[in-house]
């Protein structure tokens, strides 16, 4: 048995009042329960304490950036994270690469009739780390139970405002030739690590999710004051996804060195045995920046300073367009054209 | 066949390509054409259309309110709505019952692989006529498709955004005995419409869901300055939950007459038939308002000038706290305790 996996209620494993029922979502008293043993009493803050039909949030003087989105991973857990500290860095990350300091979160969950309190609980918890790690608050939330089959274990959806930091505005239609290519982590790891995760391939590596917050990363670079031209989290498509946007809306050409971009052997010898590349797999923690040419020492220096973003290094440069988008120099020296990433490779990572 | 099932993709009634697919959720090319083609045209505004990780949003003076719901209805249509109308009107309600005036939301969907694509256009233009009828703007989204039987169809979980209307606040635990309260339609057809539209059911009644928008009677309300105790659109749980949740936070006994409660005859005709009783079957449309002991008139003239609202009736008044906290004067004259709603009755109306 893979101890990532989360099970779903067999008769012998778990009582009946040990997994979510269709009365925790009924709006009458279990759900009062769950609401406040396992959410309110974990989230407590001012605003999700008045508990109204709508959070009334302090005045904000200036512009808000607001994002949203679902999560569906299976299985819920894995290793380096799981389906609730995922929901929650996912979408600070987002803000995060928008330049935005995150402040509020909503949280709504969809939770399939049978999910392990156990495992409810945990996730609850994980949430509760990640937000405290990222001095952000849940101000709303919404809890629906589905019958058995409807859904799969847990659906959650994150909702984040943010004020955005002075200065930070990217847009990858500035990226210029000459500009340089800085990747923040080890790629490929939130990917190959779900893939792992999953029983049916029967695989036993030793590979963890990326899954943490760039905030900080994102905060270094700003106090540093380096210039931004574009910056981005590599998720779904990893990190060809991002080049291959980035090129179309700047009309270059963009060039990275096979060889110097960070990849821990765990996780290439998994994408050997998949035939993956591991540019194509999606990371959680792990974000590409372009920064005008000279800039990348300094950008480099203050990334390194942040554990999240301790790897950093430079791993290509833009050009003027040329035959393709996105080109890889691999072991002969050549620039080969990558893929943009197409095809469902690895439904429900996120 | 029941017109109202939205139906899997069988083999011989839709064509793959008719179809969400797995690669309409990866991120890459069809991922693309469906956010561009469904999604960006139909709800096209200056926000949106920057398309960037997060959305960024003007600035706006004053504190803001905030609300999150999931929507998992089956079927996903049914008369008088659909998940997507559903999924806006339920959202902006609960910012309109606290008071508030929407600006943005976001959109976030969980696809099941082979929901028909005529079926996903067919929601997202509802979703399109009620964001314009309410004047707001959908400003991020998230798109994830899952495979065959992880989920039923289509999930859509909304946040909205808002600024309270100055002086709108209630607060239940304001209500005093000799209060009135309102109701401002006829109750339970949302619940029944969606109990009826199941095919399982093999029930044929003419009950159309008051799925609405109930912003425009909260302006009335306002606008006509009616002091107001407290006000909550009357969904899971129907009337009965929200005069219980009132009666616990404000420490009153809130009686109604069965006699004026607005209920049309289909409706009622199926709650009998069912053996439910029409005042803890949902609403999407209806809300419950108590105000001061003399306002009942102003506020029923208010109400009545919108066509939301048009049935508003006084139903009730509190009381100082008797036996029970929410109790039913019934045909014979006598006060009968009205139990607060428990149990999963109907899961999956909203």
């Amino acid at each position: 048995m893979n101890l990532y996996d989360a099970n779903h209620c067999p008769v012998n494993q778990f009582a009946d009042s040990e997994c979510i029922s269709l009365e925790h979502g009924d709006g009458a008293g279990l759900t009062r329960q769950l609401i406040h043993q396992q959410i309110r009493s974990k989230f407590a803050n001012p605003i999700l304490d008045r508990l109204g039909d709508a959070a009334s949030l302090p005045t904000v003087t200036g512009p808000l950036a607001m994002t949203t989105d679902s999560f569906v991973v299976s299985p819920l857990f894995f290793p380096g994270g799981d389906i609730g500290s995922l929901a929650i860095t996912g979408t600070l990350n987002d803000l995060a690469v928008a330049g935005a300091q995150p402040l509020w979160v909503s949280l709504a969950l969809i939770i399939e009739e049978g999910l392990p309190l156990r495992e409810f609980e945990r996730v609850m918890e994980s949430i509760r780390q990640v937000t405290q790690q990222a001095g952000i608050m849940i101000v709303a939330g919404d809890t629906k139970v589905v019958p058995r089959g409807v859904t799969d274990k847990l659906f959650i959806t994150t909702t984040a405002l943010g004020t955005p930091l002075a200065g930070l505005g990217s847009d990858p239609r500035s990226i210029q030739p000459g500009d340089r290519i800085l990747v923040t982590g080890s790629i490929a790891q939130h990917g190959m690590a779900i893939m792992a995760a999953r029983d049916s391939l029967g695989i036993q590596a030793d590979i963890r999710s990326d899954c943490g917050l760039l905030l900080p990363a994102v905060q270094a670079l700003h106090a540093a004051q380096i210039p931004i031209r574009a910056m981005r989290d590599a998720t779904r498509g990893g990190v060809a996804a991002v080049l291959h946007e980035w090129a179309a809306q700047a009309g270059v050409t963009l060039t990275i060195d096979h060889g110097q971009v960070p990849l821990n052997d765990a996780t290439r010898g998994m994408c050997e045995l998949l035939g993956l590349d591991p540019l194509m797999v999606a990371n959680e923690g792990t974000m590409v920046v372009v920064v005008p040419d000279g800039w990348e020492a300094a950008a480099l220096a203050a990334l390194r300073d942040v554990p999240i973003s301790r790897k950093a290094t430079v791993i290509g440069q833009a050009h003027p367009r040329d035959i393709a988008p996105v080109t890889v120099i691999r072991s002969l020296g050549r620039d080969i054209p990558l893929d943009e990433p197409a095809g469902a490779g690895l439904p429900r990572i996120c």
